[in-house]
């Protein structure tokens, strides 16, 4: 087989329309935006990646698409190592506070991301093969995912309720499960949490508790609570949680929780690149580390990520921002090849109603979404949709994820500091 | 692609001859025995593994060969599953003593692992990519190795002298290392130890600074010291060795003498498996994981190994047995696309002079093997030669390694007993 080079890579930002979610800083914009990758072949192959819309991660992005043309798609560790130069010292922003420090290693993971699974499309349409065939084969034929429930507002302010309807209290959290569970066969349910008092969080719990019982649940206040909050929940939510998710800021504080509650904590705060293992594993801060490909730095190092976790009894499971379907076929191929990724992922996809990708190929059956076996990540572009949700970006004028600012437009005295319950 | 799948596989084991080198267990019989494995495609590609000889293992690869047939080549976590059931509950014999307690957990790694490198091969030889493509691509074009230096009898007890003569002192190690680094480049020494007295390695080692300086050097005494002897040892190399592999038993003994030495030990005895990680990691015991494909389930898992010592700042080598062509171009592939294997390789291959290859591919430069760049592993059977090897094995009567046995032929109090010095 002749070499096939990398001639051509384009990103575009898009952005999708994303219901008010609460969560611990804030309350998402009417827009979530991200990138779509197009990495074109000197052979006429198209692969595609998603990532990040930042317009610092933009930047990067960039900077190793200019970096990496003319790289052969199969010789991945070059491409990292080109990105690596190309970023030199860059380090991104994380101004949303949802998902820890970024390092500059962390930034070179997340901007050689995307571009590994890019060329891991390519390989696959190449070879006639599904993605996970390249990562091993599947260990699992469908990947289950878990019902993400959100308090939320009826609508944006000044806008028309959505069609999610409004979710701030225990009633309204259980009347969404119910309506995500029906539509999509969910068999694990996540509350994003830090946005109630944690005593009506707790309530919420029970009340999923009561409604569905024997589902496993998770709760994930993105370390609203300090340590004696997280430790009083802990054990309020004893045998109810199967896991409890960033209780708290900080891996001392992580630690010091892990000590006194039952269940495993689960972080994508304290634990996001591979520097953070060592010291959470010394301190037994953690049970169970949220993989996610677009911050671990591709398929492979999430594969890599599963080893240590492997060798040190953690448990795996999977980490999502708002994404689209390219994000969610490769989420599907990389959990389907890794054995030990046993706990339903998380994906937002039931929260939007737009993509960049022809319809019909991925789709939920009793929660979980079905690998595919077409060449590479199996989805397409849909040319107008990306048009229409790039213009939805020109227009709509987000640059940079803030939760924070949007929800201070509506109480200037939000408080988004972690611990603060 | 349709599928290539597995049709047939065909396990024959060889005996090549071995000189007399000596270790702590005893000596090297007169023959290295080995199998080697051609996985048959459906579509008519031959793919090639090399792996242990001993009879108890060649059953175990044999019960792997048929519960694979019929799995497509791509399927490797699928084919790991299977050799995990078809092996039951086995546990592998270490007659030998050289590399550790063996459990059922790397019992099926070790006899799962040619099937990888086999199907690699046919992957290779399918994409027309070589197998350092599949694995990531080359961070290095070549892979250094050490020279191995063995203290040794002039020839096996009853026959004529060989080629590489005596070498029971410090002059005669010398002159091999000066023979081995004038024929092979080698640019990194490792003595084979846990023959003489200490005190005489410790002086064999200081003869070698004072030959070589400058090359990195390493003693290897598998296990044959004491904490006290090993913590002596230690002192007196202080600066001249890189590291010091398995002085002694057990990872407490290591831990211990971690704490007083100053270089890294290595280790192939006391972290031979995935489950031995945490524990030694916890106990800080070992600064250097000697990796092999043989024995860690294959060049992917090696590849999560090497995530695991990447996250804990543990250095990568990799250890050797005697081994033929197969063997060398795996190894040299995996090595190739494993960024933090850093230290030059440990190979027998300057102990041999017959193989099952066609020769003239795998040649060392300045101590390097070139990574080969055509498909598959890069190497080819000379079916003549495999057949000679083959008709050795069944003559030689050799069937499961044991130096000690060997060894006390000719002195019978011959005593292999770890930390006896």
């Amino acid at each position: 087989m002749s070499s096939t080079r990398i001639e051509r890579v384009t990103i575009t930002p898009v952005a999708f329309r994303d219901p008010p979610l609460l969560n611990a800083v804030g309350v998402h914009e009417p827009f979530a935006i991200r990138s779509v990758l197009e990495v074109h072949t000197n052979d006429g192959i198209l692969g595609l990646g998603e990532s990040y819309g930042e317009l610092t991660h933009l930047e990067h992005l960039r900077l190793v698409a200019d970096a990496v043309v003319g790289t052969d798609v199969w010789d991945l560790n070059r491409m990292f190592s080109l990105a690596a130069s190309a970023l030199g010292g860059a380090v991104g922003a994380d101004r949303h506070g949802l998902t820890g420090q970024i390092s500059h290693a962390g930034t070179v993971l997340r901007a050689y991301s995307p571009f590994e699974v890019a060329c891991l499309d390519i390989q696959g349409r190449q070879l006639g093969r599904p993605v996970v065939d390249l990562l091993g084969g599947p260990v699992r034929q469908a990947v289950p995912y878990s019902a993400y429930l959100f308090y939320k507002w009826a609508g944006h302010p000044g806008e028309a309720p959505d069609r999610y309807g409004e979710a701030l209290d225990e009633q309204g959290i259980v009347d969404q499960a119910r309506w995500m569970l029906s539509e999509y066969g969910f068999t694990a349910i996540k509350l994003k949490g830090g946005v109630l008092r944690p005593e009506r969080e707790v309530a919420t719990v029970h009340a999923l508790r009561d409604a569905f019982p024997g589902v496993p649940l998770r709760l994930d206040p993105n370390a609203a609570w300090n340590v004696a909050t997280s430790n009083l929940v802990g054990r309020e939510l004893e045998g109810v949680l199967e896991y409890l998710e960033d209780p708290t800021f900080g891996l001392e504080a992580m630690a010091d929780v892990a000590r006194h509650v039952a269940m495993p904590l689960a972080t994508n705060m304290c634990v996001v690149g591979f520097e953070d293992l060592a010291p959470a594993i010394e301190q037994a801060a953690v049970g169970v580390i949220l993989s996610d490909h677009h911050y671990w730095g591709g398929p492979r190092r999430v594969q890599g990520l599963s080893a240590v976790c492997d060798a040190f009894g953690l448990g795996l499971s999977m980490h999502s921002n708002s994404h689209l379907g390219i994000s969610l076929a490769a989420m599907t191929h990389v959990a389907a090849a890794t054995t030990n990724l046993t706990y339903a992922l998380d994906t937002h996809w039931p929260w939007k109603d737009e993509d960049v990708i022809v319809p019909g190929v991925l789709t939920f059956r009793e929660g979980a979404v079905a690998v595919t076996t077409t060449p590479g990540l199996g989805v397409e572009l849909d040319r107008d949709a990306l048009d229409r949700l790039h213009r939805q970006y020109l227009n709509c004028g987000i640059t940079a994820r803030s939760d924070t600012i949007y929800m201070r437009r509506f109480d200037p005295s939000f408080d988004p500091t972690p611990a603060r319950w």
